[in-house]
């Protein structure tokens, strides 16, 4: 399988798994027809379903893995197990037969694993979860999503120049905006390690168009491609858009059942509802990424179905196509954070 | 004036000052016979506008003020003039003349010069920002929004202590929920200040029912009465919300302008459209009240009219009329939140 890009695929993670893995696969596959799919699951499973749909049986080779991680196990009680499917799937990153892994499993056993086998990139401090988001008029990518509670200005320095990579990679922005989430844009807004951070972006070397602070309220507007902050932050925003996005919807349905007019509207409104949609649909924004990684570990929604496992996967593969991790190592060459976020900080003193 | 519950009005603040300001008082006055007013503002302007409204003339004393706060004046500039009608106003609730301070002015300058002149209660340590939030079946308090970017965990048990006592006199909940912000609901998740806080709250005589960790996509649906955080979490909370809500209303409406159909359904989702107004219009969550210092002082939106700006003084007259201080006070006679504080941070090593 060493000509074409291989990702590896823990078929048994996820509440409908592995039906809606193979399914996802099936839609990846087509999509992208070069990349082949190392699989690791309970064979007696996984076999009839790749034996359903030939085409991708012969894109995908796969090996027979005993144990499975489950949804209620802790990261700590299931890390140094290396024959479940999830710990099989990574491991074969590590040894450099697949690129990627995607699992639909237990994101902190998947996290705990990931960290432990594959190691940061050199010069890279502290791995991020990564996702895309939509905004009004296309969609933004943002970091760190809770891989770190707390963060120095190094790591949100690291977090912008990798999520400058993803944005280029994966959305296609050929000069991605990069923007540091803080509640304020004026400069001495924020925590010291937001600021610094800002300070260690602009001194650098990093190739990047850092549009400085940007407020929650300016991420639906587009005002920054990446938005960056530490993970305990990024998680708090992110909860916080969904909740609310459920909340306004559930609010309109609420309405639109309680009066009759609406209820007599409802047929004209399908255009409407079918565009929403398009641009809502959570399954298009599927696939939490972590990366800082040597190799990329891509975390399905546990309850999404093959259209949003054909998106992770298709995330992934964007992602690896033109080779992630090598792109930060050669970035990372030409600046030494480390160096710089010492002067920065002497600086300010 | 002193036999009747006093309000200090800063009339010059906000983008529409006098007039809204006014207006505002004719409603709030309406709804709160009993309540006398204190304005301070540029005579010329603000006796003209008074005496249109002789009812609610006879419940104002009006005091000339040379000075105005403009919206870009920074807080340091501004903190040290006693002439100006936002720092006259504050004053009066120093010297009790007054329980509260409304203003529709510069937000760092109301804070700044708040905090100087009416410092905080005694056994409080930092003072915070509240306000009040829709969610699926009622309202929620949450503080601190953006008074203290990092705080310890005394401070946020002090906030809990606090919001609790908000949501009881502005919400009329008898017994609030209270929870903390975090990242997930588990005991080990997040910062350890949060982790602190909890233990704290369990630990501590405040007769609290505290319902341990809350997550953001929690808010909306009612999961707590009082949502507690360090301002910089807060903050980016609420604008995250703020902006997801202005997102999907643009969209839906740019959904709709854009099918004929739809278009043809509008006067059939007229309802709908009222009661969603009902339930999310912002100027029905007018006022952030800054708490926690000798004296309440409430933040009206710069831009709001004179319904949003009745909202902030009546949530300023519910707080005083059940002597919000005075109650702070009695809840901290029980309770000696750093002695407990330091036996748990002990406890932890």
């Amino acid at each position: 399988m060493s000509d074409n890009l291989v990702i590896a695929i823990d078929a048994m993670g996820g509440d409908n798994s592995p039906r809606v893995v193979i399914e996802g696969l099936v839609e990846a596959s087509h999509k992208n027809p070069d990349v082949r799919f190392l699989l690791f699951g309970d064979e007696s499973k996984v076999k009839p379903l790749l034996n359903k749909y030939p085409r991708l049986k012969d894109k995908c080779e796969l090996r027979h893995s005993p144990e499975v991680v489950h949804n209620e196990d802790k990261p700590s009680q299931v890390i140094r197990n290396r024959n479940t499917s999830m710990a099989m799937a990574i491991d074969a990153v590590r040894r450099g037969e697949a690129k990627a892994i995607v699992s639909a499993g237990n994101t902190g056993a998947l996290m705990a694993i990931s960290k432990l086998s594959l190691k940061t990139i050199q010069k890279i401090h502290r791995p991020a979860i990564v996702s895309i988001m939509p905004h009004i008029n296309g969609r933004y990518v943002m970091l760190d999503l809770g891989a770190n509670t707390e963060c120095d200005a190094i790591n949100l320095a690291e977090f912008a120049l990798m999520g400058n990579i993803v944005a280029k990679h994966a959305l296609g922005i050929e000069r991605p905006r990069v923007g540091l989430l803080n509640i304020g844009s004026e400069d001495m807004k924020g925590k010291d390690e937001i600021k610094q951070a800002a300070q260690i972006i602009k001194n650098s070397h990093m190739n990047i168009d850092f549009v400085g602070f940007v407020e929650p309220h300016d991420l639906p507007n587009g005002k920054a491609d990446v938005v960056v902050s530490d993970g305990f932050t990024g998680n708090i925003a992110l909860k916080s858009i969904e909740g609310t996005a459920k909340l306004i919807m559930t609010m309109i349905k609420k309405s639109v059942k309680s009066s009759l007019l609406a209820l007599l509207a409802l047929p004209l409104l399908v255009g409407v509802k079918v565009k929403l949609k398009k641009r809502m649909d959570p399954r298009l924004y599927n696939g939490a990424m972590f990366i800082g990684l040597n190799g990329l570990s891509v975390k399905s929604h546990g309850g999404t179905d093959a259209v949003g496992y054909a998106v992770a996967v298709g995330n992934a593969i964007k992602l690896v196509r033109q080779d992630f991790v090598a792109t930060i190592r050669d970035e990372l060459e030409h600046v030494d954070l480390d160096e710089l976020s010492q002067e920065i900080i002497y600086d300010a003193y």
